[in-house]
Parts: structure tokens; sequence; C-alpha cells
């Protein structure tokens, strides 16, 4: 095996050098997970990884290969990054069983992966091999502590076994090499928890070499040797040979019939939805530390840190983090990490802010806003909101704020009156001050609220007695029914288009399974599998308890589907989408019984069979129940193996409408019937599934109760041809959500520094000077080194998704923001450790389909269909509180 | 601490340098069982160790400490053994909770343990330690990757634990010093199986040194530094303090109440059977390979070795070996070992005998005599039988070989005609030859055997008919009687002395406990736990059926008391005991109980609860029914904890009479009421105990049956002065019995070497000049060099326990032996690695009794009762074949 001479490499790096002899692969913060993952933390959690090894060791260390040996199931795009990120390679260890199956039989373990119908080949091809025992040796030779294979003996003893061992393992080897097309093959030596004590496998290793080795003596033309995932794939390369070519991908992962790996989808709820959150906050974070500059880190309120919350976000994209299937108290410690991360987070966030705005206040950041608690709010007459927007486009964001008074003075920037509304509480005793905010792109606005009438809030509205009367709630953009007699929803109706679809909408939980006759599988944090394929629903009358509130701002239906299951059914004023916001906790279980709770949504579309889930919410794939692209699949789960990972939607269409349902974390979620959509919202279960949690997946409160979680569907009704545009730009507000930060007072402000002038304070600051077109995303704002900061642009539509958007689109790097000048810029691989002209990857050949074009992409300021482009910018800030970007 | 300079130490041996920053604990062959190990083999496993570190690491790696940490209970006679060996002191871990807990109370854990009543202080005083957890860290700090107790994190972090760690360990380190007299105490940081990945150990063990001493700097007085058991030996010395005086032993062990470890005292009866046969065998090819020299190794039959079997019985002393506490495939491994080591020294042995008697045979080694399968024997007409002796008196021993003839001529090395007889087999299809054979001290006899008459062997007699008669069996000095009406022995006479003395004698079982409301406690390979004190009969009927078989050479009568259990009570002519040879098994478990069998004896002496059994098969110490010599006992189980290791003989006494009952193995034994004795003879049981072993004690036979196992029970009546007289030598002759050896043909033999003349054949031979004294036995005689040879001598009379034996004798080595001349002499320590006058052990001071004398032993030829003296002798042989020493 040949080390690889990288043109790229640097020599050195953090005082050592590296020669090769050991491999480096993966490289990312964690091995990620692919399911729950969302494609922004993932990729920066693997460049923050690659950069780690690369300042630690030297260009020579950079992983060539991607090692995703243990994820349940792989991505579509997280393929498409690795290939950006200049791997050569990537080995996978899960596949369903059937898939493997078949693709031995057919010598196809290993492939290319065509992980984007966007991007023109080969930028997101990648050669893909399936491991032949996951990341497992061969069966009997297994020489760790935690194995008990026997030791190889080859003393003179009674316990000699060097003739049976060599002889199994040839015989091993030549059945794997018939599996696979060269005349190398891989084997995994090792697995989870191994090497903690290296001797006894390497005793071993040795010993079997020498012995397998030495039976070419005796004809044998099995070689064995110490190797490496990269000398393995070198080697493949060399061969030659045309590969087949792979477009969709590896979901869902079962290891056995009954066994679908599609629990974790969902498990977790309340820790998925924090992990997504964190990372809204660690982008305004990384963004405002880019626009205010070295200030941000060393500013008036204390040393400012956007890499705990980096570091925190990168490991939880772990595939036992995010993914759900960490012991409780692993969770618990991902939580905590997290938690510290905002921490550093909010004081750099204070600094740059006031760096930014000119003016230092007592900024206050109420982290329990979600459940309407903020003492600052609460008890003080006069306020400040500022609301930081990350977004490249400006946004109108609705506030919701808990207040004492009765009403209430909001004004904006530019002094202009807000239209508020104290709505009462839910739950009452915390009454709402509510107000729609705008915020400039990348940028803020700076709100004052003062307290007009200190007297009781207006009294709730008494529940309307039960009604035959038909109920709905509209605004500009949408019209929803609610059938009288049930209290459902009945019909969405978009005004806009004039597009009416019957909707109905319920909560149902499907009952998991204690294992059977069939099988012993349980449910548990990896695994679903319902008992029955009929979930049973929540509400056990058939009129479910609603209520109804209206005001300016908001129109609610209130829905109580048990006691521990309710739904708000919203629309808002200019919103031109449904939002229902579900709470659901404590799933009871003292009946025995585990259970996965699931939104329902059925609907007269015609859909054969098909529906549509995000790969990480970036691409969307086409599904289709009880079939795979790739294999004759015979079905053993008929809800189970139907479920997919949603990052950020689902929809089902026909030939005419779409309903697209948005998430505000992932979750699973199929269509078990034509016309219909679910989602798993939440799941309590009383087994460990087998699989190494070795938990049931018992979520509890702060009150030792079942977890009461709560979250947001966004439903869509559009054309077809329209509902891109729509939920490209809504999803994307879903994961880089505005964010509010409080001070006392009304402005009576000081400056920045003592002496300062109180004309510097800015209410109003953009870090760009135009917005952004709508189909590019700002992914990526942050600061690099001294001096330099990591741009990622991303063309955020499909090819053909959209008529006007999936076009090509043109801007101006140099020109674009406010907060610095570009001095030089250079543009990277996806990880931004880089160069991009320095990337030179293996090349491959496809069976079938595109041959490679080669080359890079085209003009470096033109973003095509799904394109990320990656630069590193040297800039040069303006002086502090010059009063920049006022708007 | 510092490391001990060593007069005696040589630096070197092996290439390797010792410097004392490794010390080497025990140091045998391995760490031997206490209980039911023989002194024989039990001493010559640790000097084989000894010699091995010597040999490899040179003098200063000599162990200085014996470290016997999991032995379940200490033996006095292994005490005396460690101290004679040169041993400072002793640390063990496992005594009985009652014993420790008052040991904890009186500051007691550390004391001086004479361990002989017969020899003069200081020689058998041994400084002895009970450690704090027996061989285990304190609770909480265990770090290996078997434990699971918190590693010390001491990093940044959350889970930073220096506080609680250091705090927890000061907390048990000063409630440790309050058990403990000096300011020094010894904690053991690890346990079974550890170490195996050794940096966890070390990277904790250094936090906790680092962080328990930085409490320094805030007070506390506790200093942590990694030790040796010999330096902190070094310290209890050094601290000039004295110190308790102990002389009982440490037997029985309970580690809490209904816990007594007594049940490995009889665990796998045949194993430990074959454990001592093979130290018998040892001894004889080790004697052989002495007398012969050179040539045992190098002759006509192939290279001999003794070191197979040598290093096979000394693993066997292991405390889960020979104790019967392995598992069952390793107990098979320990036999295999044992059974190689014969087969190396059967070539040994036939070079010998070869070379001694002059002349090259078809040596036969009939190793199932016991089952009387002998195909040489069985199916030719003329044969030799050589009988070696290894004691230093001339011995009288009983043939029994397998034939298939009606009647024989045998004639002695002179030609003389010796009575024989053929006797009708038991099992009857094996008639077997029965005759008398005698052999010269430490030699061997030659005799001829040739068939008389080839007919049908004499029908076995029919069975008589039930009968009221009075049945007796006798020879010149014993008459033995039996209850007619139920078959059982009823009363032994000794004719020489004219006693008398009733003894009911039968088989019965304990109902192995399966745990009960007292304790869940089972009986199992280590504990022994009846579920009542009262044993079940085996023979349901009040008759046991008997038969009567007497001829010329031998009275006995056969017992049935059940399928699965009978006996022969014999009397060989000139036998001056009793030999009851038990045959029980399989033991039947169908009723799904476990079964302790016993054969038990009733007497009417008057024994006031006590009862005597041998340490070690050596000393003999008195026992007392639910009572210990050194602590206020609470008895929790009157059956197993009045359980002690009868090694070689169990008796009682009354002021006139004894009752002695020799053993040809280790069993357990006690006398649960006055006047009684009883045996355990074999055990099968159900559930494991929990003590680590894993596995009930299930033993199957080759037909996958339950262990059928046979074995004697010599009984001795005489008076109590004269009893030692008796049962020493019978002991010895039981250990160190002869050995057969079979060639065909009637000396139809040729030279040694080509062109002897048939004169040089000897048809006997003694190694000896003149028989030894009855009260000195040669313990050991082997080679240890080239050129030197390996001698112990032993008084095997304790003090006061005969008139005339106990007397001292002196003997002169140098004209001792025939075989070779002695050219030097040197006096060894008892394990022959150091010259007895380089020794030097620490000095110790007894808070009563004799103060220590100092000095050695006196005359280097006179041997004061149970004392071992050793030597190392520079030898010349005569010329081989020479004829030297025919009798």
């Amino acid at each position: 095996c040949r080390v690889r001479a990288w043109d790229w490499g640097v020599p050195g790096g953090g005082g050592h050098e590296y020669r090769g002899r050991l491999e480096l692969v993966g490289g990312g913060w964690c091995m990620s997970d692919e399911a729950a993952a969302h494609y922004s933390p993932a990729l920066e959690q693997l460049a923050l990884g690659r950069r780690f090894l690369r300042q630690e060791l030297g260009g020579c260390a950079t992983p060539r290969v991607a090692w995703q040996i243990d994820p349940f199931g792989h991505s579509r795009q997280l393929a498409a990054i690795f290939a950006q990120m200049g791997y050569d390679g990537l080995f996978v260890g899960r596949v369903d069983h059937q898939d493997k199956g078949t693709r031995e039989e057919l010598r196809e373990l290993e492939m290319i992966w065509r992980a984007s119908g966007s991007l023109d080949p080969p930028s997101a091809d990648i050669f893909t091999g399936i491991l032949p025992n996951v990341y497992n040796p061969p069966s009997g030779f297994c020489w760790d502590q935690l194995c008990s294979d026997p030791p190889v003996v080859d003393e003179d003893s009674e316990e000699n076994n060097v003739d049976n061992i060599v002889s199994s393992f040839l015989h091993i080897a030549l059945s794997q090499a018939e599996r696979y097309r060269t005349n190398h093959i891989i084997m995994t030596m090792g697995s989870d928890f191994h090497y903690e004590n290296a001797n006894l496998w390497f005793k071993n290793m040795d010993k079997l070499i020498t012995h397998v080795n030495a039976r070419q003596a005796n004809g044998s033309r099995v070689h064995v040797l110490y190797s490496t995932p990269s000398c393995y794939l070198w080697e493949l390369h060399q061969a030659n040979l045309s590969w087949s070519l792979k477009t969709d991908d590896f979901f869902p992962y079962s290891d056995g019939p009954h066994q679908f790996w599609t629990g974790y989808f969902t498990s977790r709820p309340a820790f998925k939805r924090y992990e997504r959150l964190s990372n809204n906050f660690l982008q305004i974070c990384s963004q405002l530390e880019a626009l205010a500059g070295p200030v941000a880190r060393e500013g008036p309120y204390g040393p400012g840190d956007s890499s705990v919350l980096r570091e925190a976000v990168a490991v939880a994209q772990h595939h036992d983090a995010v993914s759900g299937t960490e012991k409780q108290h692993v969770a618990d410690d991902y939580a905590r990490q997290l938690a510290e991360g905002w921490e550093s987070c909010q004081v750099l966030v204070a600094n740059a802010l006031a760096s930014l705005g000119g003016r230092k206040e007592n900024f206050v950041f109420c982290n329990a806003l979600n459940i309407s608690v903020c003492p600052l709010t609460e008890t003080t007459s006069r306020f400040t909101l500022i609301l930081y927007n990350p977004l490249g486009r400006p946004v109108s964001w609705p506030i919701r704020l808990p207040v004492n008074g009765a009403s209430y003075a909001v004004t904006d920037p530019q002094g202009q009156p807000v239209l508020s509304e104290v709505s009462p509480g839910c739950p009452p005793p915390h009454p709402g001050l509510l107000f729609q905010a705008s915020a400039p792109p990348l940028g803020f606005s700076t709100f004052k609220v003062s307290r007009l009438s200190r007297g009781d809030p207006p009294a709730p509205p008494a529940r309307p007695p039960l009604s035959s009367e038909p109920q709905e709630i509209r605004n500009e953009h949408v019209r929803v029914l609610f059938d009288p007699l049930t209290g459902h929803l009945k019909e969405i109706q978009n005004l806009d288009k004039s597009i009416s679809l019957p909707v109905f909408q319920s909560f149902y939980w499907y009952n998991a399974s204690v294992g059977n006759d069939e099988s012993l599988q349980t449910s548990g944090a990896y695994i679903f599998r319902p008992n029955s394929s009929q979930p049973i629903p929540v509400s056990s009358s058939k009129r479910v308890p609603t209520y109804l509130v209206k005001n300016a701002l908001v129109q609610e239906v209130h829905q109580n589907f048990s006691s521990w299951c309710s739904q708000v059914v919203r629309l808002r004023v200019g919103q031109p989408y449904v939002e229902l916001e579900w709470t659901v906790g404590p799933i009871p279980v003292e009946d025995g019984w585990g259970k996965e709770i699931i939104s329902r949504f059925e609907t007269t579309l015609q859909t054969d069979g098909r529906f549509y889930t995000d790969s990480n919410g970036r691409q969307v794939l086409e599904r289709r129940r009880d079939y795979r692209p790739t294999w004759n699949l015979s079905q053993t789960e008929p809800v189970a193996g139907n479920y997919y990972p949603v990052n950020s939607r689902i929809f089902i269409k026909d030939k005419k409408f779409q309903l697209t349902v948005l998430t505000d974390r992932s979750q699973g979620g199929s269509s078990i019937f034509d016309g219909s959509l679910e989602l798993m919202v939440h799941r309590r279960l009383l087994y460990d599934d087998n699989r190494g949690v070795g938990e049931p997946l018992v979520e509890l409160g702060a009150n030792r109760q079942g977890l009461v979680v709560r979250g947001r569907h966004l439903v869509l009704l559009d054309t077809v041809e329209s509902s891109a545009e729509r939920h490209r730009l809504l999803a994307q507000e879903l994961f880089m959500a505005p964010y509010v930060v409080l001070a006392p007072g009304g402005g009576s402000s000081y400056g920045f520094c003592p002496g300062d002038s109180p004309q510097t304070f800015s209410p109003q600051f953009s870090g760009l000077r135009q917005e952004l077109p709508p189909n590019v995303h700002l992914l990526t704002l942050a600061p690099w080194g001294a001096g330099t900061l990591l741009l990622r642009l991303e063309h955020q539509f499909e090819r053909g998704e959209s008529a006007n958007s999936s076009q090509p689109v043109t801007i101006d790097l140099l020109t674009l923001f406010s907060a610095f000048a570009i001095t030089s810029l250079q543009e990277m691989s996806l990880g931004g450790d880089l160069p991009l002209d320095a990337v030179s990857r293996l090349v491959w050949t496809p069976a079938t389909g595109t041959p490679w074009g080669g080359g890079g992409p085209g003009s470096r300021v033109t973003l095509q269909p799904m394109e990320i482009r990656t630069f590193l910018a040297t800039v040069q800030y303006q002086e502090p509180g010059a009063g920049v970007g006022g708007a």
C-alpha cells in the first residue's frame, strides 16, 4: 500500500509531523447521524473536525475517506456533502439486510453514489462501499477484551489452534471475495468500545497474519496485511473498473424482518428541538462575531466565545445524540453542553450588539420564553426589545411576551407605533403581549415597549358553549374550516389561488410492540414497531372540545384531544400558512403499553403511493409506499417499514395541488395510505429494543412525570409549481429564525465607551448592503482566523423545482457586506480547509449515467441550483460604533 | 521505603538485573491451597517457584513475603513452611468474619503465628497480617476494566470528582488506621483478573496519590505512596512493637453466617486422589532420577523427564485446583497435565530401572490397575513384576493383578516361592492374583510370575444366605465383628493389646441446601451447607446385604448400602489395621436434591467435644466442637461449621484409647457428636454457591453418569500412647506407596548395553546402605543440578507424641546412600534455594510466650521432632550397571 502524495499537503502543524502510517478517517467532530441531522450543523461539525486535525497534525493528516460505519441508514445529502468536502470515498456499515443481500449477489456492495440531482457530476458523486460485517471482524476473529473468541495459540501446546484458525480464516476470506469485485477485500478488525487494551488485538492479528501468509508455501493465494481504508480504496481505484450508480438513499434501515430503525427519527423530540434551536443560535452568534469583529470576544460584558456552542452543537450531531438513541444521562449531558454554549454565546451577542448598536444595555436573555416566563417583561413597565435576523432578507416575526399590564405602546426603530394586543394567557395566568416585529437582513431592529394601563389584563374569553355552528379562522391568505360536530380541522383554503382542499387532521397513537410470535422485536429508542397498523385515536370521544381566540393579530382554534394532547390551530396576520402548535405529554403508560403519537392529515389528494421527504433539510426525495428503488422489497412492517426521516418537510401532491407540512425539528413521517401524511411527534416506551442503549425510552420532565413536548407544524397548501417557493423560504426561516434580546428601560442608555455621545446609538442595523435574492441563502458567516471570515452561500432550490427560483443566480460578494470590507477572497472546498483548486479527488467511472465531466464549477460568483460555495474572506472592520449600516 | 539489602543476594541471573522496584511476593509455582494440599507437594511447589525466580531474575528477586491472599482458610503447617523457607512475613486475605471482627476491635489483625509446637522458636514463627479487604481495593476505588467505580476526573469538567474522591478516601484510610496498630496501612489495589489493562489502574492511582497528598496543604496527615508488601512489612518492623501470638490455625473459613467454606475439603474427590497419587509417583520418579544419575534422562527408552510431572503436581496445588473449586474444563486440564507428567516420568523410570537393574526390559505400566485392567497380566502366562519402594524402610505390599489363570507360581528376587491366591474378581469378570510383595528401602525387588493352571478361575462364592449368625473377619492383629441383623460393622478388637471397642459404621448423606429463609446460601463447590444437621442413611433398609470372602491372604466383608454405595471391610494378612474400601457413585440426584455423602463411625469413646485432624498431612491439631481457640464463636451451622480439613488422618480418643482413621486423599471431616467421627467422601450438587466457580459441582464419569469414586479408610484402634507410632508410619506409606512396574516374560532379558553379560542383572536394589529409623522420613531425594542432588530429611513425629519416636534422632548422611558417593554437602533453607547460614529473617517480638532464641538449629545431622533439614549434596555415581546395592 502506498501513501498518497498530497498536492496541497503542508508538513507539520501543532508541532507534529504526519507520515501516513496512521490514517485518520471520517475526521468530523463526531461520526454524525444521518437521519435526524440537519445539513447546516452536519456540515459544520465535519468542517470543525477537519479543521482541528489540520491544525493539530498538518495537512497530510486530512482524511480522504468518509467513515460512516455505525449510523442507521445513510442520507443522500450527507453523501453530497462528503463529495464536496473532497473525500475520495465513503464507507458505510449498516444497510438494509435485503438491500445488502441483493448487492452481495450482484457484487454491487461497492458503487458510485450520485448524491445530487442538481449538481453537475462529479461534484456530488462519491464512491461508496458497504463493509462486509458492519464494523465488526469476521465471525470467530474478535480478540478484544470484550470478545470471547479463542486467541491464536501457536505454541507447542494442547491448545494450539493455528490450523483451525487459518483454515477458518481462509474460508471466510474466499467467501467474502466472492461478494466483492476485486482481488482486494477489507476486514474491519475491531468494534464498539474496542482497543482499550489494544495489545490483545495486535498480538493475535500479528499471529494471524504470520500463519495465514505462511500457508502460501502450501499454495494458498491469500495474502493478509495491515492496511487502511484509503489504501484499500486506492487498490479499488487501481482496478480500473466501472461501478454501478446509485441515486436514491439508504433509508429506512432494517437489520432483519420486523426490525426497522425508524423510531429514532422521532426519539427524544425535545432534545431534537433543542439541538435545532441551538444551531439557530450558533449561526446568530457566529454572524454577530463576524459582523462585530474582535470586540465581540473581548467586549464590555466579558469574554465572549462561540466555540463552546459550536463544539456542543457539533457533538450533538453524533449518531447517538440528535438521533435520540443515547442513555438518559448521556442525553442530559448533551443538553448541558448546549446550555453552556448558549451562555458563552450570549456574552458574545451582548458584546456584539453593544458594539454594533453603539450603546451598552443591561441585556437580558429570556431563555424560557417558550414557557411564557420572562421576569423582566413580567415585572417592568418599560423595556426594549432587539430582534436580530440572521437571514439575508428582511423578516417579519410575531413577538409574544408575558406581561403584567392590560395595554402597551410599542414603537419601532423609527419611533413609529406598532400594533399590539395583550391576549389572555395560555396558560391563562400569563397574559401575552403580541406584536409583529420586523428586522432587516443580517441585522437587528430595536423596539421600545411601555405599559399604558396597569389594570388587569383582559379576561380570557369564556369558553363558548358547544355549538353546531360552523367554526373557521382566516386571514388575508388562508381560511381554515372545522367540523362543528367533531371539532376537527376539515378544510384548508388558499385564498390567493382559490384552492380548497378537504383536510382532516387528528392525533393517534401506535401501540408499541413488546414482541410477538412473528418476531421478538420490541419498539425502542432505535426501532419503531407498532403492534397493529391501525393507530388508536387519542381522543376517546367523537367531539374534540375546542375554543376560539380572535384578535387583530391572530386567530386560533384551541383543540383538546385529551388531558395530555392538545393543539392550537393558528393563523397570524400576513401568514400564508396554517400553524399547528401541538402539545403532547405526559404520554400515559399506566395501561402497560408504550405509545407512539402521530399527527395524521387525511386529504382527497390522489397520491398513488407516493410522498416526499427532505434529506437533512435540503434535497427532497420521492418515497413510495412498500417500495425501494433498487431492490425488490419484501415488506414485513406495513407502517414502520414505510417511515422516513423528516428533517424539515414532508409533502403529498397530485397533479395540481400540494400539501406540505414543515417541522420545527426532525421527526419520522410517512403516508400510510393514499391522500394521507403523518408525522410522529412523541414516543414513550417501556422496553429496550436491544440495539445497545440498554434503556427503555422513558423521558421524564422536571416533575418526574412523562415529558411534555410542544412543537409546530406549518401547513402549506399551494399548487405543485408554487410550493417550492413557499416551503424553501419558510423552512429557511424555521431553522434560521430571528432572536429576541431584551433590556430594561426605554432607551435611557449610555455610550459604549465612556464619553461617547448618545448620538452613536443605532436602533437598527443591517450587515448587508442589499438583501439576498430569495434563492440564495447565507449558510455560514463565521470567524475563521485573525481578520478572516468563512462564508458559505448556497442556492437553496433544486434544479427544476421552481420556474423562477431554480435559475442560476449571481451575486457580488465584494459589495455585499456593510460591516466590513473584503480585501481578498479565496474559494475553498465545502469544509473551508482546502483551497478549491487544491482539491484532487480520485476519478471513478460509473457503469451507467452521465460520465464525469471533470473540472470544477464555473464562475466564481454564480450559484447553480443546490450549489454551496465556500469562501475565506480577509476583511477590514469599520471603527466600532461608527454607525455603520443604519437602515 | 527502602529496598532491603540481601546478604546473600547475587546480582544477575538469566541476564536480568533485579533492583527491587518490582517486588515479587509469594513466589511459588502457584498460590497453593492450604486445606487440601499435602505438605510434600505444597512445599515442593513453593521451592520450584522460588528456584525459577532465582534462576530467571537472580537472588535479589527472592520473595521475602508470603502472599496467600485468596486461599479459603490458612493452615498451621503451611505457615511453618513459609517460616522455614525464609519469609519475613505472611499476608492473608480470607479469615472467618467473626475472627476478623474480633481482631479489628482488638487491633490484632497483625500477629506472630507460632506455627509449630515442636520446633524451637523462632524457626516456625512467622509474622502474619490480615489484609483489610481480602485482596480488593477499598470500596469505591476499583479502577480496572472489570470494575465500575467512577474514574478520577480532575479536569475542569462537570464530572470533576476530586473533592469527593479524596474525602471518601481519607475517611476510609482513617477508619482503616483505627483497626491497625502503626501509622502505616496497606491497601491492595487490584483484584482477581485485574491489570490486563494496567493503564486504567495506574492512571487513576497516580491522580489519587497526587490529590490526596495535596490535601496535606490543608492539614491532612495522610500520605499515600506506591509501596510493596515487604516495604510495608519493613515499616511494621521498624515500629518495634510486640505482637500478639497465635498458635492454632485459620480453619474453617466463613465469610458470613451460614457460609462455611468447608465443602471444598471434599470437592472433586477423584481429582484429589489423582493429585495425591501423582505426587507419590513424582517422588518415585525423582528418586530414581537421583539414584540412577544422568542415564535416567538419556537412557534407552528415550528422553526421560521428571519436570513435566513436577510442574503439573506443582500447579495442581493451586487454591482452585486440588481444592476442587475449578470449573470442569479446568479440572480436566489439570488432570491432563498430570497424565502427561506420568508419561514423561514413566520413560525416566524405565531408563532408571534398566540402569539400576542392569537390563533392558519391555517395561509395561498398567495405569488402570485400580479398575483391574492390565492387558499384559490378563493375556500372558509369564511376566515379571518390579516393586519400587520410595520409603527409607522396607515395605511389604499387597499385589492384586487381573489375570486369566486359575493358579500361578510367584518367586521373589532370591528365587523363593511366594504365597499367592487367585481370588474371584470384584467385579467378578476380573479374577485377581494376590500376593504379598516386599521391597527394600529406596529400592526394588523383582518377582517372576508364571501361570500354573490355565483353567477357569475359581468360581466366585455363592452369596451366603441371609443369616443371623455373627459374622467376623480377623487376622493376627485385628478382629472385626459385624452385626448379623444389620450387616454393619459393630466392633473392632486390637488383638495385640486386647482392646475392644464398639464401632458402628455406616454411610449417610446430607441434603445440600438450596438456600432458605435464614440465608440464601447454597451448598456448592466451596461451601458446605446441609439442609438439616441430621444426615439420611444411604441404606433404606435396616439390613445391609453383605457377603464374606476369606482366603490365606485376605478376609473381606462386602457390604452393599445401596445401588450406588458399597464397601469392602478388609483385613490382609499381617496388617494391623482395618481397611474400608468404599465405592460411592453415581450419586443420584433425580429427586432434585444435591447430596453430600459421609462415612460415619460411632463409638463409645468419651470425647468431650474434641477430635483431632492433621494439618497438611503433618502436624495434628485439636478441634473442639462449636468452639474456636481465639474468639467467642457464634455458631450458625452446627455441622458445616464444625468441619475441618483432613489431609491424612482424623482421630478421636478418650483417656486410654484412640480410634484413628487415615485417608488416601484430602477430605472434610468432623465429630458432630461425642464418640463419633465422620468423613465426607463424595458430593454432587445442583447449584453454584456464588463464590466464583460459576458451575454446580456435577462431576460426570466417562459414561456421562455421575462420577463413581473409590477410596480407602484405614482404621487403627490402639492406646493413645501407641497410636502415633502406628498412624505416622501408615500415613507415610499411604502417600509414598510402592509402585508396580511390569514386563512380559520371566527373565529372558538382555544386557543394558550391547555386549553386557547377563550376569549384570540385579533382581533387587536398595539405594540406602541401611534403612532409616522409623521416625525419619526421606522427604525429598531429587536431582538439583549437574552432579548435585537435593535431600530433605524429616523427623516425622511431633514433640511428645511418642515416647520413643519423638526423640531426636541422628543419622549419617555421608554413609547413607549406596547409589552414589556424596563428595560435599551444604545445608540449605527448606526451599533449597538459600544456604541455611545465609538466611536472615526479620526478628519480631511476641507479646506473650517464649521469646525468640535466635540462631539456627543445632547439630547438622540430628533431627528434632517435626524438623525438616534440607541439603544440597554433590555426588559421584558408580559405573552404571555395576551392580551396586544388591540386597
